[in-house]
């Protein structure tokens, strides 16, 4: 209990567990949180195949926004409970992970204005608002705005980090640099070390026996879970970039929303978050894009969004947007595409849970986490 | 006038044409048929980089199905004008091709049967139709039909050689195994050959002035359009597999439409023709899918389409269906899809014009490159 395995050279032996969670991301190690929340005696591993959280996955390169726009209303209480959770409103007896600490990325009430270019219902004219960066929009063709105040910038990996953290101070095992995958009875372990060459190799497997296992691993989750249990999943998934906008923000500047696109003040500038409009094919390997014929990084899909906005937004079209040579110059990740849209879980066997977030997590994941411990005890039982 | 350059050993003199067709797929042939007939004194080259059709093209794969149903009212003159021209009823004068050859496969008034899990506005019971193969469909879940008997068959592949034949006899040049990119003042042609080892080489260049260039190559053109001529066009393309159906039909089985896919019979069984749900990213190479982790030869979106029609047609879960084992064994193409779903062109310069078909071009294709030829024809002069 409370062991943290996140090297080889600590020992471990496999004993059975009541749950093991496969993948430390947002999603998973809520769902861990929550668990242990609920049923303190629980014999919990968490693991993942990178660190924590892992560097290739979605949630550190998630928006970190909440927002309550489009959210239906059977998905407000899910998403009311995930910002009380990220504000640090939550008891802790709710499952709250209490304020972000010195060492974390700041939760801060920005605020969202949804940039128009006709008036609709709560809309103001977009003169009478300050905060805006000076040449980003043009206000001929966006010259409406309606406000959303209660939008908020968090950072999604420290939340995840404290979610761990939680878990284990409650009594979970942590374990990183192993991968992982279901089988019939549990799941096999494979540590990972790296050799002086720096190869990744495996250090050794076990056999784990668990009575409940959550598959939370991301965008990858479907296919691990289809590959080693026989299932069939219609889950997808999809390759987002977020291109840096260098204009200067502060920490007063709201999440802008306009053309499509969703502006994310970060870091003295804002990351472009573009619209995911439907699913990558399997076997797509993200390629940057060409625009009249020169290679540039962010892929074309994404370019053709942003050429979409120039007139609207026209500091697109400056080189104050970082589109890179190839593809690793622009941040980008796999998110998962949950069938419907919305963060999700689903039963695949008796024992083997698939947990996704994507592009919603940030605003509902914690609230579907939550449910899905509640039921992994009761299935548990 | 009239000559067909099929391979380099025909000596070829560079001269000014007025138009020049680059891509002798379905809609560039008929364009040429088309310009040809309204102007007959035209000197106009019609090229492909490969053969007549191109075996590597949409021309060659396309369903061959004209069907009224979805065509909206504004569409209904081309869509009229495409089946007059596949059924032989146009005269001459109005751009007919005639009756299909004995060497052509030929147009069949087979209609086309909606199957329906519910009654709707002009639906019969089932029950009533013969001509259904058995086996094919569970009459429980579809137990309504609604019938569309002008809907027909037809072999894009054919009625683009006749096109191509007549715009030769009225006048027009023809040149295969050619590269040809747009330049700002016409064209530059690659003409291809084989070494006795089998490479395919440059065996000479040659730079084209052209009046007017009508860029028809496909799901190609364009990216062939914007690297060459510095333009960004919103088109996109996807890649269509049509696995076959080993189910007996005759030249009286209908065309079926059940569960979002569509059946044409074809040689003695059906091939099966899945939706274009979206647009494949850029830097897409197809790849087969797996199913539970086995691999197969059909991509793994369009098997998620099979898995989806399974309960309402039984036939496909059988071996009837043929999967393949890798992408190459399972016919597919690329498609166009041209902003907005329907066969169309654009000015993309002074002297380029832009012909997209697509998904659409068998229902009002030949109406559209008949437009365009006016249009040209216009500008030209």
């Amino acid at each position: 209990m409370n062991q943290v395995y996140a090297h080889v050279g600590q020992a471990f032996t496999p004993t059975p567990y009541d749950v093991v969670v496969l993948g430390a991301g947002r999603m998973g190690t809520l769902a861990a949180h929550f668990l242990m929340l609920r049923w303190p005696d629980l014999r919990l591993l968490l693991l993942d195949q990178g660190g924590l959280p892992n560097e290739e996955g979605a949630t550190i390169l998630a928006p970190g926004i909440w927002s309550g726009l489009g959210v239906p209303g059977e998905k407000r209480g899910q998403a009311d409970f995930t910002r009380r959770l990220i504000t640090g409103e939550l008891s802790g007896a709710e499952g709250g992970l209490g304020l972000s600490g010195p060492n974390d990325a700041p939760t801060l009430p920005r605020g969202l204005v949804e940039l128009l270019p006709e008036a609709a219902a709560g809309s103001v004219a977009v003169s009478t608002l300050g905060n805006l960066p000076p040449g980003l929009f043009d206000p001929v063709l966006l010259p409406y705005a309606r406000l959303h105040p209660d939008a908020l910038t968090f950072s999604p990996a420290s939340l995840t980090t404290r979610a761990a953290q939680s878990a284990v101070r409650a009594g979970a095992d942590l374990m990183l640099n192993v991968e992982a995958r279901p089988t019939p009875t549990g799941v096999e372990l494979r540590r990972l070390s790296v050799t002086n060459t720096h190869r990744i190799v495996v250090h050794e497997t076990h056999q784990l026996e668990a009575s409940q296992v959550i598959v939370a691993a991301g965008a990858g989750g479907p296919a691990l879970a289809e590959n080693t249990l026989g299932t069939v999943t219609h889950h997808a998934r999809a390759y987002r970039q977020g291109p840096r906008l260098n204009l200067p923000t502060s920490d007063a500047t709201p999440i802008i929303r306009a053309a499509g696109l969703t502006l994310r003040p970060h870091a003295g500038g804002f990351t472009v978050i573009p619209p995911i409009h439907h699913r990558d094919p399997h076997g797509y390997l993200p390629t940057g894009g060409r625009l009249s014929g020169v290679p540039v990084g962010l892929r074309r899909e994404t370019l053709e969004d942003v050429l979409s906005a120039l007139d609207a937004l026209p500091a697109l079209g400056t080189e104050a947007l970082e589109l890179g040579r190839s593809v690793s110059d622009v941040p980008g990740t796999w998110l998962a595409l949950p069938e419907g849209g919305w963060p999700c879980y689903q039963l695949l066997s008796e024992r083997h849970w698939l947990l996704l977030g994507g592009e919603r997590a940030d605003a509902v994941g914690a609230g579907v986490a939550r449910e899905l411990a509640a039921q992994v005890v009761q299935s548990g039982r």
